[in-house]
Parts: C-alpha cells; sequence; structure tokens
C-alpha cells in the first residue's frame, strides 16, 4: 500500500551524528516543527559496498539540498554504535567519514516495519509451539521519500538491493514539486527547473 | 507493503491500443514468455493535463526502451473504449494520438487494487446496513514499475498526482540492473552506463 | 432486494455537466430540496455505440420531464474528464454534443454498488494473500430508477447491456404514478394519462 | 443486487390454473427445456382492485406473447385454492375468469424471498426470546422478469404497489432483444420492431 | 414448547370482519382489556373444504360462547382480501358467508410462526449463496388455543391438517376452568358442567 | 414448536405395570411394530387428586381403545417404585389400583423435555459459578398424544394443570382419523362416527 | 469437587413433614439463622428397600442430633405428595411413618445436580436436532453432609446404591468437629468424646 | 461431582514405602490386576500433627484389612524423599515410623486435582500478564476412597482439615459392600457384619 | 522469557524460619521496602542430597552477603512444615540445621510457575474429560535470582538438577553490580572487586 | 520460561568468523553432529565497550574449552558485515581483532526472540492502524547457554546489560556437569574440579 498522499507516520527512532551523539528523530514533526522538506533514504546494511557510495553521493549533493530547504536524513537498522563506528572509519577502507546528516538507527524496525520494506520474503509459523520464523536478513530495501513541509509524502521509491539511486533525479522531483506548490500548476513528464513546464 | 524482490502480480487485465482492438496482457506473463523487461507506468485519467505529457515522454523513447529489450505498458482504470477515443484525439486537443504502446484499462481495479496505488483515503463501514463507502476517486497514482525477464519487480516509484515523471532515469535504472546481471556486480550511487561503476 | 418503496441512497456523487464543472450530485437530496421527481438512468460506458442514443432520447424528451417537474440525471462509473470529453464530441463522431443535464461520474462506485447494479459476475478470494479478484468490468448496467418528491423510489427497472430503453414508458410511469398522489387512486394495467383509469 | 445478466434461480413452487390443477412449475427449467422465453409477472394479492386488470392485460396479449415464443406466468403469495376461487370469479365480481395462463402460488416466499421482492420494510429481534418479528404484510411488489431461452434474465423492472404495469412495453422489450439474438447487434434508445435500429 | 401455562405472545395481526373492515388485532390485549376468555382457532387455508366446516360450527356456537364471556376469534395465513372474498361466498359454494367473528390474516405469519404451528417440514440452506428454501407450504395446522382473562393460556391442541374440530370439547374445557376459577377446585377427568365434580 | 405431522420421538423410556415389572417402552416402536394407534397421556404427579381420576377414566374406557386398536399409556415423571406403591393404593385411597394399561417413569425427563412440556417458567444462570437454577417443579403438563400406526402424530393437546381430560374426546378424534385414513376424506367439524361426513 | 471448606449452596427447595404442609427449605439458612448443625442425607427413591431403614435409623437418633443442637433434614428427587404418601404408609408395608424431620422434595434438581450427586452416567447429543439424553434415572446417591452453624461444610460422604448408612459415624464427627470448635485442638483418628484426644 | 459409581482414575503416581524405594502405583490398575479392594486415604501434609495419628491407625488395623483382601494406600502432595524422611521419624517424634504400606507422592498434583480434594479456594486471573494465582495451599482435604474389585468407587468421604477419620466405619462399609457382592442384596443403615441384615 | 531488567513479581508466598514461624514473604517488597538487595535461590527438593550443601554453602557465606547488604532467601515446593523439620535435622543426617535464613514454601507454586522454573516437561489434555495432565514432578531447577534495591532483577540463571551452585560467583555479581550503581560504569569480562574495571 | 533441561531450539542462523565468510550455525546441529558441547553467549551490540572484553576474554580461555570437547560461540543481532568490520578492528581501537570462534548475526531476532532474551520492554498495538510499536532496542542481554553433546541445556544465565560474564564460572559448571555425566552423581555446591564432590 503505498503512502503517496498521506502523511508520513509519527514515530521517533533513534539516530547517531558524526559527533557522536544518540538522538531521536522524528521525521514528520522534523518535516512540520522546521517548516522543511525532507528526503529520506533507506540503505540495507552498514559496513557493505554500495551503500557508502549513495551515503557520499547525498552528502556531497548537501548543500543543493539545503538551498532547496530540504533536510537529508539516512537510515538502517543497524545500531548507533555501528553507524558511529562506520562514521569513523575513513572513506578509502569502506567507511563514510565526513557524513554530516543524521543517519536513522531503527534497529527494532518500528519505522521500517510500517513502511513495509524489510526484506522478509516468508514467515512460518510453528502451531505446536506458537513459534515465528522470518525469511530473510530482515533489513530494508534501498527506499526513498519526498515528504513536504505539512509531512505529506509526494514521492517513494524502492530499489532492490543491488540498485544505487540517482541523486539528481531527487533534486528534480523537488524542484518539480515545489514548481507546483508555487504556481498551482502540475508539472509534466521530464519537467526540469528553468526548462517550461 | 513494498513488492521490490518479489514476482509481480499474475494477473490478466483489458487494454487496448491504437488499431482499437481489446486485448488481454498479462505483465508477468510478457516479460517471463518474451525474455524481456517491462516498464509499467501508471496514470490517474485519461483526457486529463499532465497525463498526456507522460504518454507522449514514453511515446518519444521508446526506440530506446526497444533497443534494452524493454517493453513499455501504459495504464490507467479508464475502459478500453475511452483508451481509443483518447488516442483517436489529436496531441494538440490534449489526446495521445500517435502512442504505440498498448495501454492497461483497468476498471475492476484487480491489479491497481492489490498494488494499492489507488487514491482511497479512507472508507466508511455503516454498520446498520453494511454498506461501504469509499473516500476519494478510486483511480491511482503516478506509479511506475520495473520488472525484469523473470517477472521479478527491481524498482518501484509513486509520484503524486500533480508530479510528473522522467524518462531518463527510468532509463539509467534499467541500465543499472542491466549491468549488474551481466558483470554481477552492485551499482553504486549515480551510476550511469559508460561512466565507471 | 428491491428498493422500490424505500427512500433512495443518501449519497454525494461527483458530476459533470456541459459547461465543464465538476460538482456534487446527492439524488435524495434534489428531490426532497427541489420538491421535484427524478428520473436517474445508468448506462454502462462512455464512448460507446448504444449509450449515446439513449442520453440523446433523454435529451430530446427533456422538455417532456420539466414539464412535469422531473429531472433527469445520467450516470456511469466513467470520470468526470471522461464525461467531458464525451459532451464535447460531436453526435455524428458518436459524442453526446447538446446534452445539458448532468451526468453522474461515480468512478470510486460508492453509489452504483449500493444499488447492485454493477456487472460483477463472481469474486475469487485468495486465501493465502488475502486478495480478491473480481470477474466482470465493474461498470453497470442499463439501471432506471423514478423517484418522488419525498426521495421514495416508486420503480425500478434494469435491462441486459445491449437493450435500449423506452423514454416514453418511463414518462406514463411518471403520469400515472403522478395520477395516484393526487387522486388517491391506484393505477391499473397500461393506464395512460387521458384514458379511464 | 441485480439479477439482470444471470441464470433465475432454479426452483420449483406450486401453481395453479384455470383447470383447478395443483402443479409444479420451475420457471428456469420451463425456459430452458422449452426453448421459449418467459414473461414472469408478480403481483401483490389476489382478490384486490389494481391486480386483475393487469392480469386481464396479459390475458389479452396473451396470442402477441406466443407468437413470439414466450410464454407468460402470473405469481403472487397466495395459495393454489385462492387462485383457483378468483380464476372462478367473474371479471365483473372484480375475478379473473378468463385468464388461462399459469399462475404460481408463493405461500412458502421461497422464490419472492430469494427475488427480494417482499414489502418487508423491518425486522426486529428480541434478544430475550430470539422472536422475529416482521414489519410488512409479507406480500410481492410488482415485480416483472423477463428471461431468455437459456434462463437468463434480459430485463427486470418493479412497480411500487399502486402502479400497474404496461404490457406494450414488455413485448417492446421482448421483441428489442430478439432483434439483439438475431443480429447481434445493440438496440439503442426507443428502439420498435419494424423502425431503424 | 407447550405455551400453556404462560401468557398468550404480546403482538398486532391484521384481521378482517365481514364488514369488509381491515383492522389490529392484539389477542393478549383482547383478553385482558375486555376481561373475556379467548377462543383462538386457526385453519389451514382459505376456500377449501374442512375449514368452512369449521367456521360454520363456530359460528352456530357463538352465542353459547358469547353467554361464557368468551371472545371467538379464527385465523389463517390468508390475506384479509381473501378473507373477505371467502365472507362473500355463499354457505352453498364453500365460502363463509354469516361469519361474524373477527379473522386474523397473518400474511406475514408473525404470530404463526411464533406459535410453532406453521406445516414448514424442513428447511435447506444452500451454503454458496445463503439462500434458505423450505419445505411445506407454510401455513398452520389446526391449532386452537383457550386463553383466559390474564392473558394466559390453559388449553392448546393442535389437529392434523384433515382433522375437524369438536365445539363442544372446548364449551366443556372452558366450563371446567370456569369452575376450577370459581371455586378453587380441580377438574377431575371427564367433568361436565352440572356434573358433580 | 408442535410435533403434528411429525414422527414421535425415538426414545426408550422406563415403564411400570400392575405386576410390578419395570420394563423399557419405546412410544414409536410400540405403534410401528404393532402396527397400532397409541394414546400417550402425561399427567403431573402421582398421588395427587385429579390425576387418579384421569388415570381411572383411560381405564373405564381401554375396552373401547382396545376396539379400535389403539394402546393407552400413561406418563409422568415419578419412579417405577412410586407407581407401583400407586398401583397398589386402593381407589377410595387415592390410588389407582385397578389400572393395567403402563405407565412411563421419565424420572430423567428425557422424553417430557423434548415434548416440551415440563412446567419450567423460567431458568437463571449464575455467570460466575456456571450453575443453573430452573423455575418450577419439574413436572409435566396434562399433555395428550394421538399417534397413528406409522408412528405419526395426528393430535397433541396440552391442558393446564387443574383441568381433567375428555376421554370421549380422543375417541372420537381417533374415529375420525380412521375414517380419514379409510376413506381418503377429510373429517369436518364436530364429526361424528356414525354422523354424516 | 469437593466442597468441604466452603459454604453449603445458598437456594431454596421444596419440603414435606408428617402434617402434610409443603414448605421451602433453604439449609444454608436454616443453620446460619437457627445457629445449628444441620445433617442433611440423601436416598435415591420413596418407596424402595433400603431408604426407609436409613429413614427410620435418623429418627431413631433424632433425640442424640437434638441434644448437639444438629437439625436433621433427608432428601430425596420425589415430589412432597409422594413423600406424604410414604409417611403415611406404616413401616411394616416399607413405609416410613413415624418419622418427623422435614424431607426436601428436589423434583426440579436444583440443588442435587449442584451438589453433583445425581446417577447420570452419560450424556448424548444429537447435533441435528439439539437434543440431549440422559443415561441414568437421575435420582441421587447416599450422599450426606455435615454443616457447621455458619453454614460451612465439614463433611460429605457418598455411598454407592446399596450401601446404608451408619448413623453413629455422624454422631462422632459432629462431637470431635465440635470438639475441635471449643478446644481450638484438631481431631486425631479414631476420636471419640470422653477418650482423649 | 462424586465418582461414586464411577471407575476410579486411570493414572499413575510416584509412591515411597518404609524402605525407600520410589516407583508407580496406578490405584485402579491395583484393584483390577490384583483382584482387591482398595482403601485410599488423602492426608493434608506430612510433619504435621493430626496426620500421623491417621496414618498410624491405619497401620494399626493393617491386619484387618488385609484379612478382607483390601489394600491400604496413604496419600499427600509431598515428594517421596520426604515421606521417606517421615517414615524414619520416629513416633515419639511426630514421626510415622513403622508404616508399612505405601504412600502415593502426588508433587505434580495430577490426581489430587483430578478427584477435586485441593485447597484451593479461589483462582485470580491477571489479564494482562495471563498469570494466574491460588488461594489456598494446595495441599489436600482428609479424602478417603473404597474402591472395588474392578475399580469401581463404592464410597467417597472428605472432612475438613482438623477431623480425624474413624478406621471403623471403612471396615464397616467395607464388610457391607462386600456383603453386597456376596449376597446380592442391599445394607440397610447401621448394618454390621454378624448382625441381622 | 527473561525477566532481567524487570521487576520481580509482586507476590506473597509462605515461608519458614528456624524458629518454625510460618510467615509471609514478598521478595520485591523486601528489596524495596529494606532498600536491599536479595539473593533468592530455588532448590528442588528437601530431604535430597545436593541440595543441603547449597543450602550450607549460602549459609556459610551469609555474613559475606549481609556485609554486602543482601537478604538470603531459600525456596522450594515443600510446605512450612517440611522445612521445619528439615531444620531441625541435624547436617550430619542430611538435614539443614544451622540454616537462619528464611526459606519460602511454595506449595501452590504461585511463584514458581510465573518465573517458569518448574520441571514441566509436557502437558497432555484429555478432551472428552477435560483432564490435564503434567508430566515431571512440579519441583523447580536450580534457579537463582539477583534483585537490586529497586526490585529489578540484574542475574537470573538456571541450573540444570544435578549441578550445584557457586556462592562465589554471586559475591562477584553484586559486587560488579554495586560498583555499576556507583560509578556509573559498566563491567566488563571476569572483572572481581579490587582488580582494575 | 526457562529452557534447561530441553533441547537448544533446532534453527540455522548466519554466522561470520575471521575469515570474512557468511555460514550457517544451527547450534543442536553443532553440538549432536560432532558429539560436542557448546557454550552459545550473547551480547548486544558491536562496537560498544563491555562486550569486546567479553569476547576477548572467551578468546583467552578457548584452549580451556576446547581442551573440555566445548564449542565457544558469540553471537549478536548486528550483521555479518558489520561484525566483520568488527573483526577487522584491533583491539586497542574497541576492535575484536584476534577472535577466531564464529559470531552468529541473528540479524531478523530468529533464535533471540524464541529464547525470549530481547529487551523488548513493551509492545503497544494500535488497534485503528494494526500497527505494533515496541518498546526497546530490539537487542539482546547477556544471555549464556552451556548445552551438552546431546544437544540439552544443562545451564542458562542471563546478565543485565551493564554486568560481565566470568568465563572461570562456566569452566567450573562444564566440569562439574561432565563429572556428572562420567560418574553418574551430583554436584554439590561449590564444586570444583579436583577438589571432594
Amino acid at each position: 500500500m503505498s503512502i503517496v498522499g498521506k502523511k508520513f507516520p509519527n514515530l521517533s527512532v533513534n539516530a547517531m551524528n558524526d559527533l557522536g551523539d544518540t538522538f531521536k528523530v522524528n521525521v514528520l514533526e522534523e518535516a512540520q516543527k522546521n517548516n522543511k522538506k525532507v528526503l529520506l533514504f533507506w540503505y540495507p546494511k552498514d559496513f557493505t559496498f554500495v551503500c557508502p557510495t549513495e551515503l557520499h553521493a547525498f552528502q556531497a549533493a548537501l548543500e543543493e539540498f539545503e538551498k532547496r530547504n530540504v533536510m537529508v536524513i539516512g537510515a538502517s537498522c543497524d545500531t548507533p554504535e555501528v553507524h558511529f563506528a562506520w562514521l569513523n572509519t575513513p572513506k578509502d577502507d569502506g567507511g563514510i567519514e565526513g557524513v554530516t546528516y543524521p543517519i536513522l538507527a531503527d534497529s527494532n524496525r518500528n519505522l521500517s516495519s510500517r513502511l513495509g520494506i524489510l526484506d522478509i520474503t516468508g514467515e512460518s509459523y510453528d502451531e505446536e509451539t506458537g513459534d515465528v520464523t522470518l525469511e530473510g536478513d530482515n533489513v530494508t530495501y534501498r527506499a526513498t521519500y519526498l515528504i513536504d513541509e505539512e509531512g505529506t509524502v509526494f514521492h517513494e521509491g524502492v530499489n532492490h538491493m543491488p540498485l544505487g539511486r540517482n541523486v539528481q533525479e531527487f533534486i528534480r522531483l523537488i524542484d518539480a514539486y515545489t514548481h507546483v506548490q508555487k504556481n498551482g500548476e502540475v508539472c509534466p513528464a521530464n519537467w526540469e527547473e528553468g526548462k517550461d513546464a
């Protein structure tokens, strides 16, 4: 069930940043209280190969997002301690040193299970004992959410595990949505800021 | 619940093309039987403003998709008869004359409700009479699915009503996924064909 | 279950007219607030063959209905946008240009499903996934409702898909019912206004 | 729920004719075994005022129906004995002497309750005793069914109590349907045999 | 479950008399408000053979009942209109002309189903469709109830269809019960008024 | 629910006779195996006042019943031992010495509860403990059943506690039913053997 | 489930005495209101062999019980009328003439079923009809209850049908319990009044 | 619910004897396999005051029981180890040294809970946590069972905690029951071996 | 389900000490009211071999525990009487003479079943009778709980039956936890008081 | 519910070792197939403070465990990739470089949830949406399991978060259990290998 057109879930999640602080982030409140758009992107696991390139790519474009009044938030199901260890690992060693935006540590899966983006492909139930056994690693796909200043989701996208994201496309979607917000128009296909709508 | 990483639903839906033929399309079978990728894109309604620009944009890029062994399919919840009337309306009159790929006519919402992309924002139930009343027009958001040759979904994206899609981004995702298929690698952020992975 | 002798459902539905305005119509309120009778007729689909002849036939008799204080309303499950496109299509091209009464756009099927006139001939339920698949196009039969000034249905009739309606028969039924209202009598078979009851 | 487009219920019901014989009639089988169309009309009660005019009107047109290979069957919830008494009552005394087609005596309401045409407007349930009390006389509205040679209903119509039927309209509907059966066409509005479709 | 020793059901039922008036009768209230005993007898159907002899027999003894402060009420499941037609049919033609006590017209079976005296010998339920089909004509057996001034049933008897009743026996039972009421004694077997108890 | 027109329950019950033998009686089998009619009459309690007069009255008419091939059986909820004590008590002392037909001892109420003739006027349930408390003495009313040679009940009658039965009326009913069996006719009101039907 | 250590059930039951009065007895209240102990003994049936010897034995020891402030009550499921008949039967004829303590007439089994002492050895349920059939005569075993001044049961014993009771043993138990009440001690095995505890 | 007249539960329980052996005892099988009667007596707790006097009293009468082919078995809910410790404690120290019959150690309460003789006077259930809390020590009352050679219980008796048993009374009951077995008679009140029945 | 990190269950249990007093202990309240830590250790049964060595070992270290403000409580499912007998048995005879800390007597298993430490290895349910039969002796494993001053469990350990505990390890755990409480640090592996953390 | 005395759950879990291989480990099978004991210890999170000291402590004692035929396995809910990153972090930097035993990566919590050792302290359910929100980080406490060669758990212990374990105590427990296995004895409190049992 898509949540586009609906409010983002109202839920606080642990997060870590490059200073080593553990704090709570409620994405919906971040958007509404700060009157900002939010780009929230999920990746499967810390300390893997594709993931750091995505984290660095969002970091590289961070100024572009901030110019557009967009807060960038990363997210995985690892713990804050593991995020911090990764944040302290140099880029050349496969780390994400230099990333400054917060990263959610959804270790209890409260948010990712509500979004339905965990890689659980099956669930077997043992009637005799009542035990449930999950199939899959219980980590997230590469899901991205664009949320407006009122907390409404205006884009959601999910990529399969091995497929990295295109940061420019999210900037285009944000610009198009901002254009719609300002001009009360709709944005046709392939629209780009500065080109005719 | 995302369907990335899962098979696309196995379901036949009515479709219309520019010849005026009504026929059945099963997206999963199209991919598996023809050993092709499929790009399936949904738009809310025939005879509206944003939608035709998207349909023309996909038509303009059709050769690019075919070169990549990708079948393009459009879809809305209108009837085949309405699709045909729109296909016969000139582009200048807001029509989609010139579109040659098939368009699903999911008037019974069998496929769109299973994908969870209808704009139903509420459902009220009258306990006394048993009547159910829906809120929303019961038409789809702008959802796009990329499906591989085995019928597995490798990307899904949903845009809010007023937000047109970027055809080039889908070509990038298809190229990246094909790269992964060929090279057994993963594709990092912002990957593009021809650039280093 | 027939609804003759009962109030028409209390429900607002989108509608379109020849001016291109989308507005809400609540059939029950139209009758009660305006102290009018209502003739509501459903047809399966816009841009088909039988349907426009019926829409033109009701238009041709519109004066007769108005003389009798009867409001005529058409209805299908197409969207307002599709109704408007059809209203702008000349009669010679299979369009309904010239129709001036409102046409309901019951795209969410709230009203037609409550009346039980959709062509759903079956429904299969997949116990494992919880998915429901409908058989049929989910469009309406040719159903007609005559409603009095208090909102009570005094005639309902349903024709199979290929069978057009007889406008004169509805005028006869309206006259007979009005005769009963005025004279407190019952109207025997084949009764016609001006003939002896 | 309309039964147009579906088979008529497969059910045997007591019937009476002018010879005083009580016999069983299964409307579905009558149509299928004899390869005939059937016109089945229900009226509320024997020994009332409107009803005999309808019964005489159908009798007067009986030859017209037979020419079209249509079997006419009347029906109410009275017993066969009451039907027979009424059949033996002269027309001038409010009787139906002279009627020769069979009349169903659905005293157990098996068929009328399945068709949903009984005038039950409410049902109260006493939780303490388990007793159910019906509101209404438990007799039928003036419902008419046109059934084709395969037992499929192609028209259903229900008139409120005081409103007599128009026999000619049923002949028109039968002719139109027969025209569709023969020519594979659809019949537009106001179609009449001999006029251009 | 016998209702002897309990109050008669508190329920209003349509009734007809020889004047052609349709009115409501609540047997329990008739007894209590008028401080009378009531003899209520049910017969299966109007316009049959045994039944009129019973109705005439109760009429012939009406004076005897009235002398004993007993109200006589007949009852079947036919409609008031049918009762009136039968009341207007001469005795020689199998009618009940001359009957002056009221006759219940329990066409909705509210009272007879609560008393459990309908000839329903079975009930089949179609699980797929939810339809219920009754076996039997849904008319009553020859049941008789004697009710005292407080509405308490002091005798109930049910005869199989072909078995007429003995009016004198009911007079004997009424006299015996009155004797008990007056003398606070019990009445032994074969007791008759005037004979020693 | 009346059991007239249905088979008598198939159940064995303890019985006692004047010889002091305890034996089992299955009323249904008695009728069917011996090809006899059965008159079964219930009384409330042994060693009371009304009851012995009824038992003696049936004894006095026993020859009449036997001539008609009718077996007479008495019944109460007392034990066989109590029946025997009563059978040994002289008539002058309120006993039933001289009675020769069998008397059922339905101390476990298996048969009387199935017939619904126990004087239980209420039942209270203690939710906390699960205890059920009955109101009433749990003895039977004066119920009488006439059963034919196939075990079908053709008359049932229930008298309130203080009201003795009329043996002649049962003989009349048996004669009438036998007349119907022989002549295939129905027996009108007040019919008596030898009088014209 | 033993009720020793719990209050005796709070329930009124019909009773009979040698004066022929029917009255209500609530065992719990008898104990509490009169500040007495109660010995309640059940026997299976009136007019049998073992039972009268037990009733006479308790009568013979009545003075002993009264001296100890103990009320003796007998009980069976027979009616008060049967008890009275037995009370009027001389001892030599198997009767219990001379018994002066009250005898419960638990004909509705309210008390005996709560105590769980009825000889029901099985219960079969007919799913089709909902009928329950009991196995056993539904009379009690030889159960004895000793109840103290607060209504608490301090001994319960049940003997199989053919096994008579020992009145002296109950006196011993009462004396022992009284000893405990007075001295706050426990009574060892084989304790007897006057012997050392 | 009394188990007199039923088979003793078929269940194996741990037991201890004076040799210190732990072994299993199935009371039902002991009776049936050895063709013996069984006297089973329960006491609340080892190492208390009343209990040893009872255990010694049964030991003192053991020869009397054996002469009558009766096996004596003691029982409490203590463990075999505790029984053994008590068996090794001299009588003068409150022990049961010298007892030679087996003592059940029903620590899991399988048998005592089935017999319903545990002193649980209440049970509270915490809905939130699902926890059940018992009131009472979960030890048994002083219950005694006499079981015949077929395993049928012919006497059960339960004494409140402080009330010791009378060994002679059990011998009397055994003799009486044996008398019934031999002579096919019933044993009247106060019967004793050698006295006239 | 571990209860570490949760409050200890709030429940009163019988207990015994060397003075022979039976009293109630609520472990949670002991900790909270006295602002003490509690060490609660369970052993399977009194009067066995391993168990006394454990009880003596805890007694020997009692001063060490008290120095650390820790209350020691033993526990088994035996009764207070059995505990007292064992407390009076000299150490050389396998007794626990000299033990001064209280010992819980959880004979109703209220606390041990809530902790889930009973040796019940199975439970069979007889559907016909509703009887539940447990497998296992229904005694506890060697479970130990360390509880802090707020009643929170900070260690739980369970040993299989034959495996005695190490008192020193519990002292180490208490010291470590106290260290954490004082210093707000965590205690690494093998930490010991006085060694560097 | 303790699992001491039961088989360890039969479940395969991902694991990582110092070579960087991801492989599956089924603890039960490891014990049974290799005929070894297993020590399985859980810690809350990688990259924290207490945890590495425990991992190093077990590594330091690895030879001792192997000598005793014991396999050591670590476990947390982090992913294999995070384990590997930690294994490659030098001890001085808070890493676990040098650890050679396998570490389970129970990211889907299949095993830890079955053992009941996750720090979930609450679970709130939103009835309207069906969403479940967990309280706690969903990581494990410091739980340790000792499993014998047949897969039976003979010790389980759980420490609160900040409390490190004592490796020597586990060696003691293993030696004691091995002693029991060899000598068929039980091991008293404070037992140590080489000291007298």
